[in-house]
């Protein structure tokens, strides 16, 4: 019997707690031991909880207790997840977290702690929910040297936007929707404004390619500029607007990474990914395009991930440890400015502009879209590829001219 | 440095040795350890070969160089593969495959085996080619209990079906693409008659519930009588025709499994996987459902699989075994007569026969589908959910009315 502590008994603790509960033998068949929830810790009172007994708000009682080698840390947020997780390694415990946060910000030294003491820390959970992720990137995709990963990281946005393609509905009324279906927390900055996608793909950059990226410097468009305009110039397109997260590696060694709403062709293998589902797409030299598709977040997803995590936690007591990567580097990340791709731009302008000339003069070579319900003086088109900041000079440069840049979004070929 | 030796140089077998050549420095990274190939196992000569030296004919070579750890076999086949990996797990080595139908076969005594030995037999590649699904599988998904997989496992029957879904192409021409395209064997038989994705639908199946399943006595059926008639009336019901493999618990311990045409709706998460791509979709109690995409097949994604699952096997020399399951029990798979199932028919009939009427006399409560260029006396409908072998004494019935029925396709619902 291996007994294990969950600290922090909110969504995602309370799923964990009910799956070693109710998948009590087939989990014990699976890890070759019955796991036994020995504490969880909250600050809260849960008065008539069937586990009642376990609760805890002393987290030295978890630390202090050799008995405990799993500690389930799903507490969210930096402080003082970080702290009780390092005490926790520290202490040779193996630990488990579903925190993006704790993970893209402390995940390098957290994997080296982890591997001093000869313990796991894992983190499927942190990406993707209850798809597997970091385990098939880290393992299955061994053999390959990964080009490119991109994905459709935060099923929010992804909910609001496809809201916002099949319904016609506004931005504003798809978030409210959102909230009100429980997929958007009261504040939605973190999801709308790609604060979280941008830590998920951190996260697997720092996987896919050995060293940690820190969010912080990282470009982070969010969708809450996104109209029905946009969407129907997409459509008119032939393609989607979707949140993307995606890192690249270049010849040089450095990574171009962003996250940011692309139009992307109905062709992609994204495009498809709707509501609040996650797709993942892994670029490998040798396998092609992979795609992993599932829910992205959810209760009994987000803890099923954990529960498997634990799982490998206990059959691995002995063993080496899958994850590591080491520190970031100055000058490891491409500034954005000098990331290359084609742009689509939404503009008005005013009575007796030749649009089509002037976007020409500018840009060169475009390809105008056509919508059928087209107002009046507007105009969408897209550029070929140059660098952000070539883009950002020619736009600037046709604002000069007398047209507004209503909307500029990056254009995908995933 | 680990020696391995590689039993087979064809498609896979030199792409797994490019790899390994042309990675070598990442892998050594990731597998702690230079892999160095020390024989390459075939019968053929490869005179002017950069791994010339490596050749050789006689696997007893291999077989009792206790320098090799671990052994690739991408043979292909049950004879002589069988025999030889029997004997390497015997000796101590541990092995790689590539190889469905050996896996298929005999998956449950070579676990035993390398259990018993303390050794790895692993078969990542036997599904999906490149995508990583035995691993996630077995491991990612842990904490859940499987409630179905089901997944387009063929990459040359979904591109015949593409092409006549797409372009309109006959099963025939279609057929003949893929030939010339190097997609479908000469003998397509294996493929399109289902015996490929029966072998595949039961790895997973033995995987997902433990116990093995020999594909000798499922229900398989391909391809070849699908007609554009058929991918027609799917198209105006609003589907697609997708040759699936799929397998299910029942509430009684059963599995119901088989491999079988269906017809399934354009929301569906598979409706959307076309050309030689493969898609799986694992439906779990707590995750719902992930769906795994790219390519089934083709020489680098599948070579990519191979060496993955050897840096897995030099990882874990000492670890304990990932995957095992038990022997096949009698009755443990359910008979295809009963499984249950909606039920596409296309029928023709004489003239003067009121179809609509005697169709539901027969089958109750029916789905008619109209397309707009409807031949003469031709009618395609939908019944309810029923056994198949209810279905076929119904069907029977119709037959007897004088009405003849053109074809008959399971409707999926996933």
């Amino acid at each position: 019997m291996v007994d294990v502590a969950i600290m922090g008994y909110g969504v995602v603790g309370s799923g964990v707690a009910e799956i070693i509960v109710t998948h009590k033998e087939s989990l014990a068949k699976r890890a070759k031991e019955e796991i036994n929830i020995k504490y969880i810790l909250d600050i809260r009172e849960f008065p008539g909880n069937p586990l009642e007994e376990k609760f805890t708000k002393d987290f030295n009682v978890i630390l202090n207790d050799d008995d405990v080698k799993v500690v389930v840390e799903v507490m969210g947020g930096l402080h003082p997840a970080y702290d009780f997780v390092r005490q926790c390694l520290e202490r040779g415990k193996s630990v488990v977290t579903s925190n993006k946060e704790l993970v893209a910000a402390k995940g390098a030294e957290l994997l080296q702690l982890a591997q001093d003491k000869n313990v796991n820390f894992l983190f499927e959970a942190s990406v993707g929910g209850g798809i597997p992720i970091i385990r098939p990137m880290s393992q299955c995709l061994a053999a390959n040297d990964v080009v490119e990963v991109a994905g459709i990281l935060n099923g929010t946005t992804n909910f609001i936007l496809t809201k916002m393609i099949r319904d016609q509905m506004s931005f504003e009324d798809a978030l409210a929707l959102a909230q009100s279906l429980g997929y958007a927390e009261k504040d939605p900055t973190a999801d709308i404004e790609g604060l979280d996608a941008v830590r998920k793909i951190c996260i697997l950059a720092s996987l896919a390619y050995g060293k940690h990226v820190y969010p912080d410097n990282i470009h982070t468009e969010g969708i809450s500029k996104i109209t029905l305009d946009d969407v129907s110039y997409a459509s008119a397109w032939g393609g989607v607007i979707k949140l993307i997260g995606s890192v690249k590696k270049l010849d040089d060694g450095r990574i171009d990474i962003f996250v940011a709403p692309m139009l992307l062709p109905q062709s992609s293998q994204l495009a498809g990914v709707d509501d609040v589902f996650n797709g993942i797409m892994v670029r490998g030299d040798s396998t092609g395009d992979v795609v992993f598709y599932g829910k992205g977040a959810g209760k009994m997803p987000t803890a099923s991930a954990v529960v498997a995590d634990v799982i490998d936690c206990i059959k691995h007591f002995k063993a080496r440890k899958y994850l590591y990567w080491a520190d970031g580097e100055e000058g490891y990340v491409l500034p954005y400015e000098d990331s290359v791709c084609a742009m689509y731009i939404r503009a008005s302008y005013s009575d007796g502009t030749d649009i089509d000339a002037v976007a020409k003069k500018i840009f060169g070579k475009i390809n105008m879209i056509a919508r059928t319900s087209s107002g009046k003086n507007e105009a969408a088109f897209i550029t070929e590829e140059m660098t952000v900041k070539k883009f950002n000079a020619l736009a600037d440069e046709l604002e000069k001219s007398g047209v507004k840049i209503e909307s500029r979004i990056r254009m995908g070929d995933l």
